[in-house]
């Protein structure tokens, strides 16, 4: 007899709870009644040394990565360290799929053997632990990605992105959640369920790279790999507090898997609680010349001299695009920023992003071309249903190969005036929101009339974005104003990111903005947002 | 009444005669039987000064860009020389489509007056003619592309790549001709009619960039710019005895027009009488910064300290790529360059093109997967009839958009595994034919069952390759051996070019080879062949 999906499921996440030792796992595991911040319960758990509290609160890999070079800490120490953080982290916020850390630890032996037999490190990333979010195949665990039937198959080799972390001498030890078919800003499955937020347990950590938020949030993961076509990396970064950048298509190797559009391309980038983190791991990648492997990388090496900007700056910013109004903590971000920027002496103007609208429909009409059939397909494997509210096609969107060829060409177009006019404006960067909410609760994204046009546009545009934490909610500074009291949704999306805002439901909780960089300008997001957190402290 | 398409194209072709001044009209165009080679009969030709025929053979930019720049020459001596010598060749090659040399001299007269006022020429193609092929938009004059139905719709504006031409200073003024639909290896449509080789009036100058070939070999250009899908650029280079170079995709501009199938995407690139106008193009693009205007190119500069080579080179050289046997002269001139450098000490290898024959399966597939409905609708314009025997789709070949998404990913593992080998092999370059015949009658190819795989593999795999004179068909040399002449058709396009070998009918044309320098090796391929250049001195 077939074994159903939800059995399939269970016995997944069985073996599962099994990766992780004896002596890690918690007697209970507290209901969020009794923790809500998971962070802080983790900070306070005796499971972790002094020691190892010390290692995993570093948020600058360059830290780490030094004492390891000069042996101070050794590659056991901090995979240690970080495995029995993530094994915590797990099992309150549901953000792991995969967790191998017999191998990691292996590994990490091998690298200190190393080290002390040659005298010399692996390459610039020796010992860090790295968290990959689950598409990323790594020789010897599942893929599954968050469906059902593609459990129990483990690959058979690792994908570029992982054989590439391996090079430079990181340490693979757990693959992280993501919803189902990766199209949605919450991440939950019907293999591992429902990951949640470590700052706030009742509240979601976004998607698709939620796995990767929540882990990096709690300090399990110094440098977490996600991807991102509409916001998977910014989202999370944005709702966890974190760095995230979305690099320029042609930079960070991807591995693309299964039959899906072509026309907006997925990108690989990096989630961190830091931003030299983020910045040491974009320099290092480089470094090993990835566009000699893979055949989407162009030789563009990583500019270190502009990722710092000693002059004045020309700061375009975006507070409402038009189409959906966003919610008052989101708006002070942006606005704080730009009063920074603005007294220290830079130039700022307000941005038009009246068309960003269109681009929506634009990218939403590549996303959904396959009229869903690449997920009907998976959902078959096992019989699981389709969550119902994500960005997944239906058979009224599936388009014919020569309104393919057009929207190719619409595409081309936009990205060619858009382009023109970055370049007239002579901007280095613009600022702007990363998603038009700060913080839903579980199944309330998939009710939202899903707009994800604040970060959508830059992966159909391809230019480089990065998430960067400004502020926190505050209830009194992120009273709904007169303004927001009397705005009149402008559609369905708008009503809805309109209705949900509740200050309470989220104070506390980060605030981020999106530095845009412009094509290829990932070494100048970098740079203003140095400048921006220099303001910001 | 509706006018038929034959009429359509007789007036096409009438105002394209008056496009060209009476005095430089031949009085009689004369029949082949008495002019073979047109370009002999140019030089002899009374319409041109030996000032103008001075100007015109000369082959390197550099020199006449040096001679504008310190006003030995006027850009309106240059242009009248060119255009002059351009009409000429028009009138004996019929390579040309649109023919504006008053505007062109202009231009020319302004370029003089702003280097007289200022004392600074406007960019690095100061007053250097340019020719341009007709699907690239100059404003004012039509972009018909060989369709009836696209005459008399003059363009409203330039192209980008015709607006960096005028930027860097250059003088467009004809645009060249080629086939209907740019899928074939012979430039013949039903408004401008058939493109001839300079060289041999008999033989065709390839295609698509066949116009491009027949002028830059009559030398009535110094600089043209063609496009390359499969071997558009190369073929004809080839054919006429030019250097010819299928840029990397990702480096020089090009304008997507119409609803065509983007997996496999159009280069465009240069065709020159030497390779050092080739280089001096690429290196002038490149300073325009192209990628701040097009969004398909990235910021790869031009790296002028790649373009020479000192040490010994590692070469991979491919004479039959096992499925169409290349014909004797072909096979000579790789095999002459191959002894050549391994005469000096460089280490050459054979390269293993036994998966060349799938990637030509696959490479088709893309071509054709809009079942022809581009070229249908262009048809339907003006009722003109589609040529027989292009790469053109026809029901059948039609995809759907999963199958589309299939070839994505199917066309991604062919290039990651090429990409993965060409790094193994520690390649500087391959050598191996441009195509497996050596020259054709008009009407010849499209009976060919048509075979471009030994140049399509790098528009594929998106390598530069580039096209170089070696030798010319020597009909002692060339006799077909008995390897030839006891081979076994492996196929049926193998079969029609095999039995087409005709030693007599292409004595003493031009053969090339390529020189392929791998993904943005266009400064490597540049290098090699200079090697090469020099050792065949």
């Amino acid at each position: 007899m077939a074994v159903s999906y939800e059995e399939t499921g269970r016995q997944k996440r069985a073996q599962q709870a099994a990766s992780i030792p004896q002596e890690w796992r918690l007697r209970e595991i507290p209901p969020v009644t009794d923790v809500v911040n998971a962070l802080d319960f983790i900070r306070k758990s005796a499971l972790l040394s002094p020691k190892e509290l010390e290692i995993t609160e570093t948020t600058d890999a360059d830290v780490l990565l030094e004492k390891l070079a000069s042996k101070k800490l050794s590659a056991v120490d901090v995979i240690t360290a970080f495995s029995k953080r993530a094994a915590l982290a797990h099992q309150l916020t549901t953000c792991c799929t995969e967790m191998f850390f017999d191998e990691a630890l292996e590994t990490a032996k091998a690298l200190d053997e190393h080290l002390e037999k040659t005298g010399r490190t692996i390459g610039p990333l020796h010992g860090l632990p790295v968290s990959i979010k689950d598409q990323f195949d790594v020789k010897g665990v599942d893929s599954s990605i968050g469906w059902v039937g593609l459990t129990g198959k483990p690959s058979a080799g690792d994908s570029y992105p992982a054989r590439i972390f391996r090079q430079l001498g990181a340490v693979l030890y757990v693959k992280s959640n993501i919803p189902q078919s990766m199209m949605m800003s919450d991440s939950y499955n019907h293999v591992f369920g429902q990951c949640v937020n470590p700052l706030n347990r009742n509240l979601i950590s976004g998607g698709s790279s939620g796995g990767e938020g929540s882990l990096v949030s709690a300090r399990a993961s110094i440098l977490g790999l996600g991807s991102d076509i509409g916001g998977s990396i910014r989202i999370p970064a944005g709702l966890c507090g974190l760095y995230g950048l979305n690099p320029t298509f042609g930079r960070q190797p991807y591995q693309p898997k299964g039959t899906r559009q072509d026309i907006v391309r997925p990108v690989a980038g990096p989630l961190a609680s830091s931003l030299s983190t983020v910045e040491t791991y974009m320099s290092a990648l480089a470094s090993a010349k990835p566009w000699e492997r893979d055949p989407h990388i162009v030789p563009v090496p990583w500019r270190t001299e502009l990722c710092t900007s000693a002059g004045k700056l020309r700061i375009g910013y975006v507070i409402d695009d038009g189409f959906v109004k966003v919610q008052p903590p989101a708006a002070r971000a942006v606005r704080e920023v730009v009063e920074r920027l603005r007294a220290a002496g830079h130039d700022v103007l307000e941005w038009d992003a009246s068309s960003h609208a269109h681009c929506y429909q634009l990218w939403e009409k590549a996303i959904l071309s396959d009229g869903g059939e690449a997920c009907r397909k998976l959902c078959e494997l096992s019989g699981e249903p389709l969550v119902q509210g994500m960005l997944v096609g239906t058979e009224k969107d599936l388009l014919t190969s020569t309104q393919l060829h057009q929207l190719n060409l619409d595409k081309f177009e936009y990205e060619r005036v858009y382009l023109e006019r970055w370049a007239d404006a002579n901007l280095d960067a613009l600022i702007m929101p990363v998603t038009p909410w700060v913080g839903y609760k579980p199944w309330t994204w998939v009710k939202s009339h899903q707009y994800v046009g604040y970060t959508s546009i830059w992966n159909f545009v391809n230019y480089a974005a990065l998430t960067i934490p400004v502020t926190t909610v505050d209830v009194d500074k992120d009273q709904p104003d007169h303004e927001w009291l009397t705005h009149k949704p402008r559609n369905p999306s708008d009503e809805f990111n309109w209705k949900q805002y509740d200050p309470e439901l989220v104070k506390g909780m980060p605030v981020g903005v999106q530095v845009v960089g412009g094509k290829f300008g990932d070494e100048k997001a970098i740079a203003v947002a140095k400048v921006i957190q220099e303001l910001l402290k």
